[in-house]
């Protein structure tokens, strides 16, 4: 049987999934909104961030209710601080999400995204969901092997981003600055909520094994991209 | 005479005020870099940021240290749990600077801020210093006051940060597309560092007085701004 800790902190790993999962439902339909230019869906997935931000902000109760009534040492403190960690990475995914679908917003009816790009943010957000659903699935399972698969979606997330600044570059690029503005806002927000489902996926790695892996390869990608 | 716990927590403001201290100190000198075009100093930024993520390790592992021997209730806890998350905006603070020394690096020679927008970036530099140095005050005095001033600061960056905006998407923008992406992205840079300095003033306004303010206003701004 298990002791009230551990059912308090399955009960925190219940709330982590369910927040991936809403996490990736927002980047899902902003990728749809912003593609389609679907006013009422990108509304939607603005209307429905408040949601992701109560949970993470139960969760982050939940968690600080634990410490307190439990007084956790060693491992098992170290599992709630990463919890709450974790729901932070969460919820600024869901953040990220929002930005997509707000680009969405202000360039309806009008697409913000120019033909010679959509295929790269098709699947940039279809990497997103990918990255994000590992995610659940090895908080979920305690998978470590699943959470080291994450970091190789999120190599083809920086593969997609460098191809968006490609574009770009290009001297054929005939789009404009508006639309350079654009892609280059949602390219770096495709890439952080990537970068954020990393970190979260180090953090799985953490808590099955106890070894945290440094932030620095992601990070090497970023830079590279991005400046 | 203080108890242990409390010489504890003294210690790890001490940390947090020399966080903002580094922090600051990266974003003007990245500021610099940039607009001088100086290699060497954007260089330095670079290199600095690991002095600014080791101390945010070494004072995260002061606060586990600190819940483990300590085991804080109540508002103790809370206390040393909302340090952990300044340290978090702290460090990504650190992260902004680099990434705006590394847009330096990338042009040089050339500079990456075209001559209309020098201004404007100068005083995002400046408001930025600003505000990280009165986050810092804020901590080291548990001052509400400068607290909540940081507000006006960061409705200043908001403002420049359209500037930008309003600037790219002139019809006689004329430095081309890749000024237009290093422009976005440098302006998200300075607007995310103050953004996360309101979050930090925002925790320091909720340890002083137990009530914590929410992130909408920030956020709203934001949302103008970028999308």
């Amino acid at each position: 049987m298990r002791d009230s800790f551990h059912e308090d902190l399955d009960k925190i790993s219940v709330q982590l999934v369910e927040l991936t999962r809403l996490a990736g439902s927002a980047m899902a339909r902003a990728t749809t909104a912003l593609l389609d230019a679907d006013l009422h869906l990108a509304e939607s997935v603005i209307a429905a961030d408040e949601q992701i931000d109560t949970l993470r902000r139960e969760l982050d109760e939940h968690s600080i209710g634990l410490l307190a009534r439990q007084q956790p040492v060693a491992t098992d403190l170290r599992m709630v601080v990463t919890a709450m960690r974790m729901s932070s990475d969460l919820e600024r995914m869901g953040d990220l999400a929002r930005h997509v679908a707000k680009v969405a917003r202000l360039r309806y009816p009008d697409s913000a995204i120019p033909p010679v790009m959509r295929s790269t943010v098709l699947e940039m957000g279809q990497v997103a969901e990918r990255i994000v659903a590992k995610a659940g699935s090895a908080i979920a399972g305690k998978d470590v092997e699943t959470a080291i698969a994450i970091e190789g979606d999120d190599d083809e997330m920086d593969r997609l981003h460098r191809d968006i600044f490609t574009m770009l570059m290009n001297d054929t690029w005939k789009y404009g600055t508006e639309a350079a503005v654009d892609a280059t806002l949602v390219g770096r927000y495709y890439e952080r909520y990537a970068d954020h489902a990393v970190s979260v996926a180090r953090r799985v790695v953490y808590l099955v094994t106890g070894e945290f892996q440094t932030q620095t390869h992601t990070e090497a990608h970023l830079d590279n991209e991005e400046a």
